[in-house]
């Protein structure tokens, strides 16, 4: 083809995939240009707007590094994160719900015993974790493998803290043999997501606050199961309505109990406020 | 919205949009998100694809740089550069028309007189160019800016030479009071895109060639008129009708004539074959 115009160009993209060996590829391609066309179109985009998106991509790459995901960031907040989730998980009822991976998940995080602390010196007042995993026959899930990450007390995950390598309130633990699994960590917070790179500048200039309310992840896996990658949400909280990258199922919001200084859960004594959260997860078969 | 769903999360981001001060920016904003949505929707994204597409983006981000602009070469390839160009400018009959900006402008070129050979020493046998800028009157336009720029007889630009920091065939010149600028330069040839990125491998994975067919861009400014941003095809060339960047309109391809060595054009002697390039330039009001 060789005249192209606005009529006939997306056509002519779409007839250049004819070759593609890969059919999946070749029908996400499809759908990906067709979408973009029509956003194109629809809008009568201009040149100088098609720049800013360019600089916008450019200025998203640039700040993306081994300890930040802006990429991520900028499709939790526009809703694609979780809208992949929600259609790749229509739980049945009972199983517990997934929600969004986020950008904070470490691969390398250390693995600790049933019952340890995971907190590694996080600043926080002390969380204690009592959770079951099971079946949805109602069987605990013995041996799960559970990575466990969260903010501690100002906000903030190990990885935002400049010149900070150790890993805080993150970890590895495996339930026991009645699919039980207790850990301590600290007191997770509402907090925003990082705004001094292109996706908060893109939630200011929307009029957008940055919040998340405050959760820990979880990501359980264990064989004979589906994974599931989700948050425990805490209860009360004032941005559970309006969580900047949509991840909230009120399914799992839960109560982190406060408790007055004594005697904790762990048997030892605790100076201070502590909290506790019990939370029952239900695995689908996969 | 406390419980968001597959089915409600489209309006749900939409609707976080409602304090945007900036009315266009809102519009851009909603078209985008339904048409991402769309596009998840429709494909059945799965996650593994999902983290696919933000590895893709991410290492688009990390090999662009001040000379590499591979979210521009991701647009170009996906014809979304040529359609916003395309609807933005719909010529009327005789003026000349647009095309793809590219990513291997170079806003900091040197300046010429009217005349000079611009190839900067860049390889390939001399192509000297004669071209006339007119309004759609007729008349000739004195002092217009042109910004020129093409690549070698290997196929690159200058700033793809790694180590290499001088301007080689581009330029910026200026038009005389007959609206006439010539120069020279060195013969175009078709080249491949950049492969070694992830815009490559995606060429590759689709089964499309990599290659444009030979041409001159040319940008041109003067007070009154329409920017002309586009570029002269070389005709014969094999590429014509399947540019990867999709941006060959029939109205810009001409002929880059042959000539045995002799007396060139500006009266000196050529030692071995050269070309010459006419090409008349009809602008917009603006």
């Amino acid at each position: 083809m060789r005249n192209i115009t606005e009529h006939n160009i997306t056509d002519a993209v779409i007839g250049r995939f004819e070759n593609c060996a890969d059919p999946r590829l070749k029908e996400v391609l499809t759908s990906l240009v067709r979408h973009l066309h029509g956003f194109v179109r629809e809008t009568g985009l201009t040149e100088a707007e098609w720049m800013q998106g360019i600089e916008f991509l450019t200025a998203t790459g640039h700040i993306t590094d081994a300890k930040r995901q802006e990429f991520i960031l900028l499709s939790d907040t526009l809703g694609v994160s979780m809208l992949t989730v929600a259609q790749n998980h229509s739980k049945p009822a009972g199983a517990t719900e997934a929600t969004v991976f986020g950008p904070f998940h470490v691969a390398s995080a250390p693995c600790f015993d049933n019952g340890a602390d995971i907190s590694g010196g996080a600043p926080g007042a002390p969380l204690f974790v009592d959770c079951t995993i099971r079946g949805s026959d109602g069987a605990g899930v013995a041996d799960a493998t559970v990575d466990v990450w969260q903010c501690d007390q100002d906000g903030f995950y190990d990885v935002q803290y400049k010149d900070n390598d150790a890993h805080r309130a993150r970890g590895v633990l495996h339930s026991d043999a009645h699919g039980r699994l207790r850990f301590r960590s600290v007191l997770p917070v509402a907090y925003p997501i990082p705004t001094d790179g292109p996706v908060g500048q893109l939630l200011v200039a929307t009029g957008r606050h940055p919040w998340r309310p405050a959760h820990v992840h979880f990501k359980i896996q264990a064989p004979g199961f589906e994974t599931l990658i989700t948050h425990v949400f805490r209860a009360g909280d004032p941005y559970l309505d309006s969580d900047v990258v949509f991840g909230v199922r009120a399914s799992l919001i839960a109560d982190f109990v406060a408790h007055s200084a004594g005697t904790g859960p762990h048997a030892r004594e605790i100076e201070g406020r502590y909290h506790t959260l019990a939370f029952a997860f239900v695995l689908q078969p996969g």
